[in-house]
């Protein structure tokens, strides 16, 4: 079984693309980022996810990150650490182009970039080795995201996008990105199976 | 004055990378990492030539580093943060491809493809401004890294390179890290000024 790493922050976008991976056969190292920004509650459910999807392991990587911007070049780095580790040439993030344009590191441009930069930058690559960065739902609307999500059977419910919890966890509804994610759901025909403080 | 990134280990290729941000006029903030495989000897030393070598700050970010491959490439994607972050376009990095003609993340072309992912990655960068990523030793011998390291009144006694140094902080004189560094000092004709346990 090929192993492959994926980039897992618990959200909707990086549960689908574990779930891409899973379908497509590999074994999956998930990788999630403890950068004390976040409530642990997000690690808690990237945990579950990685369980309930079935990852082979799941590695959560403390980074000091009081500094946000750059972000995707410092999870694909350590993605890349890890992949060179455990043997492995293929890293899946669940960038998206479309939703992010605003992004310059969510763009395809920049996901070929780190390609060129990974068989650059390791001895298996300088050997031959090809890397691939797969961001399967690079041009997906959040709508279509929600549509594979749920042709791969992912429980949605796992899933967190709230920027704001409440102490109990439930998702606030009222930030950007549960606005956003609720658009999504929306555009998508769907209900959103997680619950919401205020809605 | 510019403000640059300069990576800082605290051996002597990342001591006179410093040096060499310094002497061209630069304000530098000096950047190193706590990964907990190192001795605390190291960021104290660090800390120790950034202040003595006149760096305008010195930040100390703490990351999970169980697997060390693709290191450069982790450190780069911090600096880079920290460049957007305090609007610098500028990070020095210490890289040798002489000495080092084993680490594919130490060569030019690796720097070269770092360069092109932060001006894609970044919003600067697709604002057009241009990331540069200096490596102004990465053509220097050991030997001519000591000699400009002494053109520019660096006190090579600051720096430190042994991977097993003493409880007291002196360097082992066996190690790969020590016996590279020695012979180093040998071929540019100098003494080493840092005090070894065994020599």
């Amino acid at each position: 079984m090929k192993r492959v790493v994926v980039l897992l922050s618990g959200g909707v976008d990086s549960t689908t693309t574990l779930a891409v991976a899973i379908a497509r056969g590999y074994e999956v190292y998930a990788l999630s980022f403890d950068y004390g920004q976040r409530h642990r509650i997000e690690i808690e459910g990237a945990r579950r996810i990685a369980r309930a999807l079935g990852a082979k392991e799941h590695r959560i990587a403390k980074i000091d990150l009081t500094y946000v911007p750059a972000r995707n070049t410092i999870f694909l780095s350590h993605a890349l650490a890890l992949a060179e580790t455990i043997g492995s040439t293929d890293i899946f993030i669940g960038a998206n182009a479309i939703d992010y344009s605003g992004y310059p590191d969510c763009r395809p441009a920049f996901i070929a970039a780190f390609e060129t930069l990974a068989n650059l930058g390791t001895k298996a690559g300088v050997k031959g080795a090809h890397f691939r960065i797969h961001a399967p739902l690079i041009k997906f609307s959040k709508a279509e995201i929600i549509h594979k999500a749920l042709e791969l059977d992912v429980d949605l419910s796992l899933t967190h996008s709230c920027y704001d919890p409440s102490p109990d966890g439930l998702a606030c509804g009222n930030c950007d990105s549960c606005l956003f994610r609720l658009k999504g759901f929306r555009e998508a025909g769907v209900e959103d199976p997680i619950r919401y403080a205020n809605k």
